[in-house]
């Protein structure tokens, strides 16, 4: 299995967490779509990573669609999500916050580096406060007792942990352990766990 | 059931379009989040639509969790998606393309009203190149045989009308006709299916 995209992406990095996470071993093509996007158009007619390439020669995209075949993959009993019911739901829709958190942290960093002129602050705004709304009930859900803690590592785990360094990293200004002080515990607590600590860009 | 979400938002329409097709009844509450985000975030902590509120009172968020969600209150026999393997990977697959469409399609249309000496070339080239793979894509899809088709609605056919339509509509000057003929096709045959006629902006 190859695992191509970069983990400045993260949604690569969460793909790459899952892998580790699951004891799949994978090679890593560490593709920049922004850096190289024909070569990233000719893996994904999109041309975005990750794309995950398995053993048969099968090209897989899009990080949900990845994520979703690794847990059939291992099974029921191993799976990131649930299979079914109010836990299932709670679970994808925490994860689907994190990627949003995804998009609108690169959103508004593409947006900051524009010239002076062209920035419109109603977009950096837009995206900050959807940023603080994300983190805010990723927080809600970290405790010993939520979704998001320590261990055993489930998707809503792995998304959230990835969009608090991300936001960290890009965004340093808005200051995520602050506005996520509950995430951020569970972020320190999982610094050192191999699916974080060697897929760190 | 509750819908929210203007069928403005390509993610809505493909919800609004799923519930049609799978024979849910739903009101339906025509927000736009770019309009009133301050109520789209009291709604959904990222601000965005859908939203769909259930008569229990939970909110689902995530266009991608809330199908996943009709498909398991319908059961397999009926789901959009098959439940496993390489049918499920492609299904899930063909919709995250059109996910990406509906995505870059936004993207490009707001890189285009700004002001002259601020819109960034590259950037609208990165859209247009994306959007055209990933019809194509979906036009290598859409046949008799292929998963793209008139019957019986899945959620890859959804997705696809959605994305060609919004397309079409933000992005007329690419012509989504001539690049994806045999997606146009099916377009045409499902033009006047409930689930399309009526979720058109």
């Amino acid at each position: 299995m190859k695992l191509i995209g970069t983990y400045f992406s993260p949604f690569s990095r969460r793909v790459a967490a899952a892998l580790i996470a699951l004891g799949i071993p994978y090679e890593h093509d560490d593709l920049n779509g922004y850096k190289d996007p024909e070569r990233a158009r000719q893996l994904n007619p999109v041309g975005k990573v990750p794309v995950l390439v398995l053993d048969s020669g099968e090209h897989l995209i899009d990080s949900a669609v990845i994520l979703d075949y690794l847990d059939e993959l291992v099974g029921t009993q191993r799976s990131l999500v649930p299979t079914a019911g109010e836990a299932r739901r709670a679970m994808l829709q925490l994860a689907a916050i994190s990627t949003t958190i995804y998009e609108q942290t690169t959103a508004r960093d593409f947006e900051a580096r524009r010239t002076q002129d062209c920035i419109q602050p109603n977009l950096i705004e837009r995206y900050r406060l959807q940023t603080i709304g994300g983190l805010q009930a990723l927080d809600a859900a970290s405790s010993l007792q939520g979704l998001i803690r320590k261990a055993p590592l489930n998707l809503a785990t792995i998304s959230a942990v990835v969009a608090f360094e991300y936001a960290q990293m890009l965004h340093p200004d808005l200051d995520a352990a602050a506005i996520a002080p509950s995430l951020a515990r569970v972020v320190l607590d999982l610094g050192n766990e191999p699916a974080f600590q060697q897929t760190r860009p």
